[in-house]
Formats: C-alpha cells, structure tokens, sequence
C-alpha cells in the first residue's frame, strides 16, 4: 500500500528550508514506525502539488534520503522505504515538548482509580483459566453468527448498517425480545418499553442516571458487583450497602429511606445466591412499602441448567416499579456489547433521550445480526449446547472441590457459570492467586466485590464458563495445594 | 420454528385449574402474537416436564384449543397454531393494570424534551432529500466494508469478535488512527493518548464530563452543533454562548472565566466556516492566557475537496491543552457509530475509566473491520470517491442557488457537505420545510442551532451528502417558490 500524499503536513511553524523540512518528515516517519519497510512514497509531483512547493524541492529532498538509504527507487515505479532504513522496534511517536497543562486543575471529575477486578488479557494462555465472563471459542456458535452477520450485511440491510437511527433501535431486535426472549422470564412489554443498550453496565449506568441525584439513595448488595458499585460511587448519590445471606437480598435490611434497590435475584454476583420467590415477594412488598424503584439485573438467567428459573421480579411487579435489565454477554458474547432496558414508558423516554446524548445508538449492524441470530433458533440451540456444557463442568468443579476439602460459599441453585470460594481464615485470596499465576491456574480474588472498611480477603470466584472440563480436576487440585501453604 | 418450551410460564399468582391456566396462556400468546400460524408447539411431554404438571393437563389443553381452532394437530408431528386462529394485526401485548408508581417523582433527572433537531426516518422516500449527516447508498463502499467485516469474522479474528475488552480498544485500529489517521491533521499521538467512542457525540460527552463541574464554565459557538449544547445543558455547569462570524469563534469573545471551549474550527457546525489560521493562533494564545481547555471537533475534515484544510488545532497545540475528536461518521456512515478522541494521558485515562463504567468499550468487531477497512486503502479510495461526488453536488448547488437568486450565508471554503441559508426575513424555515414536504423536498430549519431567546427563524441548513446531482436544480427550485410564497 502506498503512503497517502495527505498524511504530509508541512509544521507553519516549521525552521530550514523547505528541502529540509520534506526529508525531516519523512526521516521522522520511517523512525517513528508510521512509515514501513517497502511502502511506496507518492509521486514527486503528487506530494510537490499537495505540498504547495516546486517539484524540484521534493526531487531533491527524495534523492538526498535516497543517498542515506532512508528510500530506495525501483527505476520509474518511483521510492520506497528502503530495506537498510532504520527500523524502530514498534511504533513510538517523538518525545513532545513538556506539556504545561496542569492537568491536576484541568480535569473536573476523576473516574479512573477505582476498585476494578482487572483481568489479565492473556488469559487465553493460561491452562487452567478459571475466569467469568469471558467467550468459550468450543461453545459459541461463531459459524452461525457469522452466517447472520453476512446476512445482515446485505443489500437488504444496508439501511441497518449505515443509517444513523438517532434515538431508535432495530425495531426487528426489539420485536424478538418482546415476543420470545422477555416472555421465558414471564415479562410482557411493548416495544416502546425496551431500549437496548451497550450490555447491561450501559444499562445500570442509564438506569442510576434517571433515578438517582445527590438527594436519593441507593441500596446494593454487599458483596455485589464492582462495576456497579464503581459506578455508583461517581454519581452525586448515597449509598447503602446490604449484606446479603444465602438467599440474597433480605428484604428487610432495606432501609426506609431507599429509592431505588439493585439486585440481582437470579443469580446474585458474586454469591450465586438465587432469591427464593417468598423472598422476592417480600422485597417487591417492601420496595411498595417505601416506595422506592427496583433494577433487576437478571444478567444469567438462560444459564438455569440445574432448575427453571424463578420468574423474574419484573414479572411479579404490578406496581411497575422493576426496572429489567438484561444482556448477552453471558449468553452469547460480552464483546457483541448487546443488552436490553426493559421498564414503563416514562422511564424509557427518559433514558432514551440520555442514550441519544450520550452515544446516540448501540451500532444497527450489530442489532440486526443478534435479531438474525435469534429469530433463526440458534440462540436457542446455543443456550442449550453452553447449558450442557456448563452443567459437565459444575459436576467436575463440585466433585474436584469435594475430594480436595476445599469450602463452597454460594452455588447457584439453579446453574450460573461461577462459585463463590471461601478460603480457610488467614489466607488472601488476592496472594494466593498470585502464587497460582506460576502453575497456570487463574482465580478472581473477591476482595473487590465487598464494600465498606473491613473487606474479608478469603474469599475467591471460580468461573467455569471459559475452562475445559477436563482441565477443572488438576486446576482445583493446584488451588488445594497453594490454599495448603499457607500459615493458618 | 418451534415455539421454545422456556416461553411458557406459570404465574404463581394464577386463577383455575392448571389445565384452563395453560390454555388461557396459549391462547393469549397467540391473540397477543407472540406465537405465530404454523409455529409448533412443545410435545405434552416436554411442556408438561417444564411446568412440573402431569402430561394428562396439556393434552387436555391441546386438546381443547384443537377443538376451538386455536390449534391444529399433523397426526404424529404434533400441534400447530391453526390457520384459522385468531390473528392479531401486529404485536401489541395485554393492557396491563394501571400501575401505581408516580414516575414523576421517581425520575430525578429529565433528559427528554430537549431541542433536537428531529430527522424523518423515512427521509430516503423523499425525492429532494437536502438531509444532512445520512450515508448515500452510492457513495458508501458496501463491497469493501462487506469484505473487511466477513474477514473480521473469521476465526483468526475471533477474540475481536467476542472478548470483553474491559477499558481496551482493538490495537490494530489505534494503530492505524495513530499511524494514518492523526498525521493527516498534523498531529502525533501515542496509543495510550486516543480512545476509541460511539461517535463523535460519545467522544464530545466523555470530554464533557471529564472537564466540567458545576463551578466550571464551557464557551460554545452560537450557533453551534445542537445535540452539543443539549447535552451541555443537562450537566452540572455554567454555558456561554458565543456568536461566531464568517471565520469561526472568535477568540477575544471567550470570557476570562471560561473553562473548556468547544469549537469545530474545519467547518463550523452549521455555518460551515472554516477558521483562518490567523485566527486559530490566536484562540490558542488565548486559550493559554486563560488557561482554558479546548475540544476541538474535527468531525468532517476528510470532506476538503475545495482545498486542503487547515492545520488542526491539535497540531498547532504545543501546552497540551487541545482534546481531538474525530469521527468516521461523515466519511464512513454514521451507523457504524465509530468515533474517537485524543489528548494527554492524564486526561485520556480519565475518559477510558469513564468509558469502561459507561458502557466497557465500542464492539470490537466493528474496531477490527475499521482497521482492515482504513489499512487495506479502501477508506482512502472511498473519501476521494465521496469528495468528487460532493465537489459536484456542490457545483449544482451553488448554480442553481444563483440562478433562484437563494442567499448562502455560510460555504465551508474547503468543501463540506452542507450549506448555511438564510431566507428573507419574515420568512420561518420551519413553516418553510413544512410545506416543502408537499413537493418531496427535506430541508433543515435552523432554530435548534441558536441558544439564547431570540433565536432567528429564517435561516436553514441544505445537506447534498444524500440527494443525487440530477435532483438538485429541481429541488432548489421548489426551495425558491416555497420561499416566494411567504408573505414578507
């Protein structure tokens, strides 16, 4: 590929002579690794024109690199970088001058810094990756997916691909969540009462958004998760953390002041702790009570391999007070960045308008591809293959646990694709997974789901949605054996 | 396809008999649409298993909705929802109980209602559509970017497709940007200082939120991009207005206690004026003397089929004070929704941590397919396609404004794809494209881009980035008798 002649720029700025100023450009570019070995400069004449400068300063300043064999020529198809050029390990643009920003006063509102489970991105290379969240390449159906994707990107969706829908969605992806996906949770809703969004953190960030200020709070659960917390922490809103047991959110902890409650009653994160109906009736009471507003995160509901699930808090709710979130990143993939908002008209003009301002729309391409990919059956077939899968796995984890004595602090009564691990007192879960990097083996330290001051360090999530069953015995035998070591 | 046996449900709080309750739910569910003629229903087994009821209660309710034509059976295939059920015209579900939430205590903060300017979505039906911002179908290279995602697709590219990226973007596209991209507009960056948006409307709020309190002070141009100062007004700070002229902003109307200056210094939106560099030094020098930030929103730069553009404010930046926003919304398509900002590190982290709370990152299918597209020529060989189409367009344009003696009060002297026109006064360009959508014409009132109470009523904006070069005499002739119509 040629170097474009518009990536040249000539500083106004700029000290020496014209000649000079064209060979330091390009010298610069091949340093700096913007221009690579046997890429073709433009024509003399080309970069003269668009430079503004005779031909004969571009000739002369291309001869010059050609003697210092930055440039190579290939007789009348013109110069190239040449082969004996220095060649910069990886692209690293030039030190700047020192900037005089203060950048301590400039910025407003920090965001970064928080209290984030970071992932490692090598993931993929550990053997015994022991990780949540993440795509399984043996369980998703990339060949499906892909089949829809080219469909979506044809002549007949051109309009789905490249128009800008404003504030809209694809009214094809919504009408399959309101017919078939929101009906398996015992959610009927009009297509005006669903926004999909950028996956369900898009949507509890929306959500927090319309229903909190600095005079409302919130109720999240204690250990929950972190993202939520995280984000919670950097509106102008109070917080009450709520411990929860092992059925979740109790009901009655909810203090009177509440406005609005986030609960994951499927699956509580990180306590895979699902809420019994009872319960949730009593939460639905209790939010009537005080008249607070409910956000349902009911991320993993299709993994129920073990039990149907309870119906949703939503289906239960005749007040309208259950704001429904809802993704497919654990069902299909977290990279589609795809979920849902599911709540009464007034809530979802507002947070529509504040999704418009914010990014206008999650891109059609993508919308239409899921709505393929659903209406065709195969999400179904998925769930079912990444259920069974998933169900194999959790024999193989509750078995391996049982034979090595290690303890299991919430299980999922109705499937998931995690445990929460509780390490004997005394052991840190952040240090023994970091003793476990050397045998390949990787945790998720649960010190970050906790709020308040004193965090407990034992406890540990195992995931087993990215982890091949046959590994899970030896990876559960490494963690016994690095639990073992420590002094407690 | 069948219909999923997980779309069917008990509701625990249910009247009659668990036979009449699973006929009232198929039956509903094929007044309500969500279950379609022909579609199968579940053996009596599976349903039976699924809602733990004896198989004997579903097929006395198959049985009886065969007998009331709600079904049909194929003798050992199974039940159908029957030709002859009942059909509804589209999907609407159940009216439900009033709900008694108060929704207008329950939102704390409003976003709706906000001055908008609203795009008809059935815009490509109009024969003169002089609409702004939309993709031609015969501009956009379909073909390539079809290739560059199937190729994104493939299994090599698969954690692309399905990684949660976490605060990440796709290295192969902030490579190109840093590369290709940035050096366009005189500017250097390294990866750690651009962050891939949802746009450029995403990048302008990311930078929003970062930079402003409600101590702080943003300047914007008057008139300026709408869903700008829409946004703006919904965030905790103070806004300045500020009148711009044939040249841009003009730097010495920026206030001593202003903050962050948003400005779109290539083509002023809507005015299409582009800054002279003069002019540019100086909002620099000034930005300094106050010690201000400065957004500068590139969006439209690669359309300079006039003459080159200027250099960036970015480049011409040496205190680091300049945030970058670019976008492939006006060279690619807006739907594809791929924008991105540069700055200082600090300053990038900020956002990234923002970004990661928000919405975790832009879909990273979309990130890989830019980068084949943009690394493969294709994006360079599509904007020289785009800007001969548009430099046409524009020739039509401005002969046939003449010829109708129509006044232009802004052309982007170095291209662009719209212009600013104003009517005769007393003329309302809102009642004006009102009763242009008789004749199949779009135009753009321009209101929604003044702030302030006395906002000027005749001006509007003419998009030719979507209405084909044949159709512009016709559809300027048609502005100009709509326009002698008004009584002024």
């Amino acid at each position: 590929m040629g170097i474009a002649v518009d990536t040249f720029f000539l500083k106004p700025d700029a000290q020496g002579t014209l000649q000079a100023q064209i060979q330091q450009m390009i010298a610069e570019g091949i340093l700096l690794g913007r221009f690579r070995v046997g890429e073709k400069l433009p024509s003399s004449r080309k970069l003269a024109e668009h430079l503004g400068v005779s031909r004969i300063t571009v000739t002369l300043a291309y001869t010059e690199l050609l003697s210092n064999d930055y440039l190579t020529s290939r007789g009348r198809s013109g110069y190239f970088v040449s082969e004996n050029a220095p060649v910069p390990p990886s692209y690293a643009p030039p030190e700047r001058a020192e900037e005089t920003v203060d950048w301590g006063r400039a910025i407003a509102r920090r965001y970064s810094g928080g209290d984030m489970l970071l992932k490692p991105h090598d993931w993929r290379d550990y053997s015994y990756p022991f990780i949540y969240g993440q795509t399984d390449p043996t369980l998703f159906d990339h060949a499906n997916w892909r089949l829809c994707a080219v469909r979506a990107l044809g002549q007949k969706d051109f309009a789905s691909l490249t128009a800008d829908y404003a504030d809209q969605d694809d009214p094809l992806l919504i009408e399959f969540i309101a017919r078939h996906t929101l009906p398996r949770r015992g959610i009927t809703a009009r297509p005006q009462e669903i926004l999909i969004t950028l996956g369900a953190q898009n949507a509890l960030w929306l959500a927090a958004q319309v229903l909190l200020n600095h005079r409302r709070r919130a109720a999240i659960e204690n250990p929950g998760y972190y993202a939520l917390s995280e984000m919670l922490r950097r509106l102008p809103c109070q917080i009450t953390p709520l411990n929860v047991d092992a059925d979740g959110l109790p009901p009655d902890l909810v203090p009177d002041e509440t406005d609005v409650i986030f609960t994951s009653p499927s699956h509580q994160s990180p306590t895979t702790a699902t809420m019994p109906l009872e319960r949730r009736r009593n939460l639905l009471a209790r939010a009537h009570e005080i008249d607070a507003m409910i956000v349902e995160d009911d991320y993993d509901f299709e993994m129920a391999f073990a039990g149907a699930p309870s119906p949703s808090l939503k289906s239960l709710d005749t007040d309208g007070r259950v704001i429904y979130v809802g993704s497919f990143s654990k069902s299909l993939s977290p990279g589609l960045r795809i979920g849902y908002i599911v709540g009464s008209e007034p809530f979802i003009r507002e947070v529509r308008a504040l999704r418009m301002l914010t990014l206008r729309h999650p891109p059609g391409h993508i919308q239409r591809t899921a709505a393929y990919f659903l209406s065709l059956g195969h999400y179904d077939t998925q769930i079912r293959r990444v259920s069974a899968a998933l169900k194999q796995r959790r024999e193989a984890m509750e078995k391996a646990i049982a034979e090595h004595g290690l303890t299991i602090a919430g299980r999922g009564v109705y499937g998931g694709s995690s445990l929460w691990m509780k390490a004997p007192e005394g052991v840190d879960s952040y240090e023994l997974s970091r003793r476990l990097i050397d045998r390949s083996v990787l945790i998720e330290p649960g010190k970050v789901f906790f709020s308040g001051p004193d965090e407990p360090t034992e406890y540990y999530r195992l995931g087993y949605s990215s982890i091949a069953r046959d590994k899970v015995a030896t990876g559960i035998r490494y963690i016994a054996e690095a639990t073992e070591l420590f002094d407690f």
